[in-house]
């Protein structure tokens, strides 16, 4: 059993989020290549890895304690699910986990908690360390604010005075007008003494329009008790951002992106169009990378020192080499492309797929598991499925290898193809897998090759060509 | 003859539009996908689908005619086009209708008239609505103004006091100072009583810096009658954006692409990037939709609930079905992709293709009025033209039809091919057309085939391999 | 040697730019298709083509000399390279010149000396032309002042009282709180006269935090020798926007963009997506074309009338011809692209291609060094290189030019490949180089030609169709 701990976090992730208007819960919606989720996730990991996470699930919770656990980087920390059978208020949701085990063995009473939502996928590690910061001597909560130009739709923070003590949060609907002229608004996150909020929690009442348990009817019980309480106003409003349907979920995407975009900019990469460049927060770029208009780079992407990445290029999981040349449309996936590779345009490589350094692939050109050696070039109009492909080979337009004839052998579907080092492959040629060019061959165009080519041959299935003078004559009279 | 209406509708359609640059009369620069006059049309449909509509064209009338007679849309609407012969000005223009057939048999002395102008294609139904409510007791005429942070450019409202009725508008370049510090604004549209639009139209005069006869003098005209007017002060100033040169078109196709992107976004479409993806108001999307960056779906396209399209996914009329997955660069034109079909990326079908259900159209592959049943495979390099394909067929990398000759046949230029369920065809083959392969036969890689396969038969039409060891290294000396 | 001159420029080019994190030196950095300090260039050339311009250079300065004699805009003008040794501040640099024979030599003592950084891209030709007006009688100096919102990082203008004459410029480092508040702030460009200039930068002291000669120390000078003096107040702040890290330089680029794209929409180029199309300020554009969403411009590309662009087109260097579509996805190159050409999508023209007039250029094509005669079509999946192809030809699907054997023949690796008038080129044929299809010939699908081919002949290389009944069933059950 865990040793009670000073400061937890408890996460509210249970929601539906109906306006997203989708069978995925709000939580698991994408930004930066992740559910949102994640993000604050990342964000608590960075600042305090040790801290006890309570994530209070209910609304498919089985889909979203799946993807938290699916994701190694969360693997170390201290997480625990918290079921919250019914969507009773954010006050009820906090309760679950403050009752639970999880509340009762891990967080000391002299401790702090850590609330908030878990769809406020902006939030900075900076701010998470700030919320983590040991309450002042007798204070029972740290309530975080920003001041919004339009404050519509936000909970308006009443204060005694205009500067003095916060009072109380006043939802939207049931502001007068003049708090609804408050520009101050709360953003649902908190820091709470762990004996005031297990108390408080047990005190609220339900009685609302929407018969639920708030979370902010804390803070009143706070001010009436006469307790003491911290404000943190934070001026990057935009980090407060939260989701509630898609096109908040759009405006957040391309918030972060640009903090990333901006990031890698002025560590030297140069990005020709901020607005039309994606880039995952979990890619690494070099400095003195160039990267054109319409570029998208995803998951465990990498591109070293002077590489280009042509206009519209999409790589995930792919690893790039230095100063290689990935041209415009070109698309790779779990691939790895070698220094000084000049690759596309329209070049696409499927997962497992490798090529050597200062090799070509050229346009239209698909990689499927395949392994192409250094110095080579598969310049154009070409297939190569499960093929591996030796150094200074030269494969001519047209290539195909034929890795699958209908049948299973062996229990594979797909028969390889071998190429060794220095085999000159003419246009138009096929070769019928399982097969092996030697090393030093040389395929005749228009051949398809069925049998193995031994080193230094040359092979050559192809019908001499007939000439008939005048023939075409007749043909058009036709 | 028409009886006479309470409401008729006058569109000022009669401009060249000179700071276009351009051979289309202006009213026909495209925003949306279709004419900006036929935004304004589809509006009036939808808030007032009977109104007797006066579309006053002058300048390449005929094509105007022409472009909207070709919209089925419109074809239940009661649309008149009023010739103006000459451009002398908006007041000469409503006075055309107000003389012609259109205004003496339809509209009822009682009846109102909004007029507007065709460029002015953001505007909203609920304006329209508004905007055809019957005039007050007593009114002569309804004015539309709105306020603008900078209204340089603009005819400013001058009223009695700050608040008071309006007296007149005057043009920016007849303002002094104190009225160029106006910031409410005419826009030109208005809504009179039908008996004193035609009597003051023919009190207008010429005599100003242009000699034309404006619409806007009616307002002092009504004012110095003492004559009942009414304002209404739209605030959402967007909707109200006129077109006057071709960069003023593409702001606001801008933000008629965003109001559009919104709408679905709310509804559950997933969309990565709002900035560069583009959807016409005529296309219909499932919600759970995912767009992904620089799709642009045009005309009368339809997404099904789940289906994925990716970056730079082009689709106009195009049908496509459940869970699909459209992938980055695919093309297609008045097709039908199926359920759960995998097309792409780069995937290209023109015109009458259509793909069955659970299907793969992969990279570089070229549909033309080709039909492919459920369950086939088209992995690669290929071009199917005028081709009908069965279920569960293999297709190999780089096939092709030859489905045109040089010659016509029977008025033909180009043949079918068939292909019935069950074949494998090898990769690199070609069908020479008019030809058909028989359910369940097997073509060998390589093989040309111009003669019909039976069925379950193997085709083969290659030349046997010749290996000659050694003879490369020979090859390589020479 | 010349003759001394009214009126001089210094351009400050020799900083490193550390914040570019690149080995490029920063007046290098790419805006619009060109090395930012060629944009200066461009304007100083527009304004003032006969005026001596020194460059002081010191950083990487052979790749700076290199680049400005690289290119031929610039081979008119009066241009010298002045050699900073070290980078001792401004003052310093501008002493450098004048210091230097290109002082001493072509700059009269009453001339005047406009100094600029050279990594203030955005510049306008107006502007330049204002700042080489002669000073005013008995004026030392001109300084140039913007006013902004934020002036957060720049120099603030201190003048007696609010608007009277500057007494110095502090920098916000340097300033107290009143002084951080003033809104005019400096830009680093002055106008001098000569005299002072060359007088004054000796009196210049580096006893500051920096231990560097500041120019902006020659204000107090003036001041405080009760010399006359001016003020420029620019109201485009915009163009004096500095460059000193990537993501500056991206927004730069934007706004160059915004106006190129601007420019040619107000003479009618119908642009449909003004944040996603890229053209370089070096490209020509006629009225009446358009511009698809995603399209990138660059170098001497030039579009005439009615030609269409569609999404993702990517042409450097390029001529495409009137009423010519080029369609998604196509790549151009150094190529020419006939009058009504269709084009794509995803065709490749390579360096040296040229389609003549109302041919058709499919998907999946690639040109390399290939003319392509009129009323022509090659529409898919092809490669031509080294190929001259004559009129009213038609080349089937899959065609390839095999114009490398792998052997060097005369000393060319490539060979050419001639297809005369009104050929008939079958489906998936190959021509092995050098080879010539005579006028009217036909080739029959899947042939290897390997021998000329006369006029009006008919070729053919393939093998006879075998077929098996029932062999596929027996294939099935291995």
């Amino acid at each position: 059993m865990a040793s009670t701990s000073r400061m937890g976090v408890i996460i509210l992730a249970a929601g539906q989020g109906k306006r997203m208007h989708s069978s995925l819960p709000k939580v698991l919606h994408e930004i930066g290549g992740e559910p949102m989720l994640f993000q604050i996730l990342h964000r608590i990991r960075e600042a305090a890895p040790d801290a006890p996470v309570a994530i209070v699930v209910g609304h498919a919770r089985e889909m979203v304690e799946a993807a938290v656990r699916s994701c190694s980087a969360f693997s170390a920390m201290n997480l625990t699910f918290v079921h919250q059978p019914e969507q009773r208020g954010t006050g009820h949701a906090a309760r679950c986990a403050m009752d639970a085990p999880w509340g009762n063995d891990r967080i000391a009473e002299k401790g702090s908690v850590l609330v908030l939502p878990g769809d406020l996928p902006l939030i900075s590690k900076r701010l998470v360390e700030q919320l983590l910061a040991p309450l002042g001597k007798g204070e029972v909560l740290r309530l975080l604010t920003c001041h919004l130009t339009d404050p519509t739709g936000y909970g308006r923070v009443v204060r005694r005075g205009s500067r003095g003590p916060v009072l109380r949060i006043v939802e939207e609907k049931d502001a007068n007008l003049r708090e609804r002229a408050i520009r101050e608004v709360a953003v649902s996150i908190y820091s709470f003494q762990a004996a005031f909020l297990r108390f408080g929690l047990h005190r609220l009442s339900n009685k609302n329009a929407q018969s639920e348990y708030y979370l902010t009817d804390l803070i009143s019980q706070a001010a009436r008790a006469k307790k003491k309480s911290e404000v943190l106003i934070w001026e990057r409003a935009e980090e407060l951002r939260g989701i509630n349907d898609p096109w908040e979920l759009a405006q957040a995407r391309r918030i972060l992106n640009d903090a990333v975009l901006k990031r890698w900019s002025l560590q030297g990469v140069k990005i020709l169009d901020t607005q039309s460049t994606w880039v995952d927060p979990s890619v690494e770029l070099a400095s003195d990378v160039t990267l054109y208009p319409g570029v998208l780079l995803s998951g465990t992407t990498q591109i070293a020192a002077g590489a280009t990445l042509g206009p519209g290029v999409i790589l995930r999981d792919t690893i790039v080499g230095e100063q290689a040349n990935v041209k415009a449309g070109s698309i790779a996936e779990k691939s790895i492309i070698g220094a000084r590779v000049q690759l596309g345009p329209y070049a696409h490589l499927r997962p497992e797929s490798e090529v050597g350094e200062d090799s070509k692939i050229g346009n239209f050109v698909e990689l499927k598991k395949s392994k192409i050696g250094a110095h080579t070039s598969v310049a154009h109009l070409s297939y190569l499925g499960d093929a591996t492909v030796g150094r200074n080979v030269n494969i001519g337009c047209g290539f195909i290898t034929c890795n699958y004839d209908g049948r299973v052998v062996n229990g594979e579907r797909k028969h390889r193809t071998i190429i060794e080092d220095e085999v000159f492959m003419g246009s138009d040629c096929q070769t019928v897998a399982p097969v092996k060019i030697g090393r030093g061959s040389y395929v005749a165009s228009g051949s398809t090759v069925v049998e193995d080519v031994p080193p230094d041959s040359l092979a050559i299935a192809r019908t001499r060509q007939v000439t008939k003078p005048g023939y075409a004559k007749k043909l058009r009279q036709k």
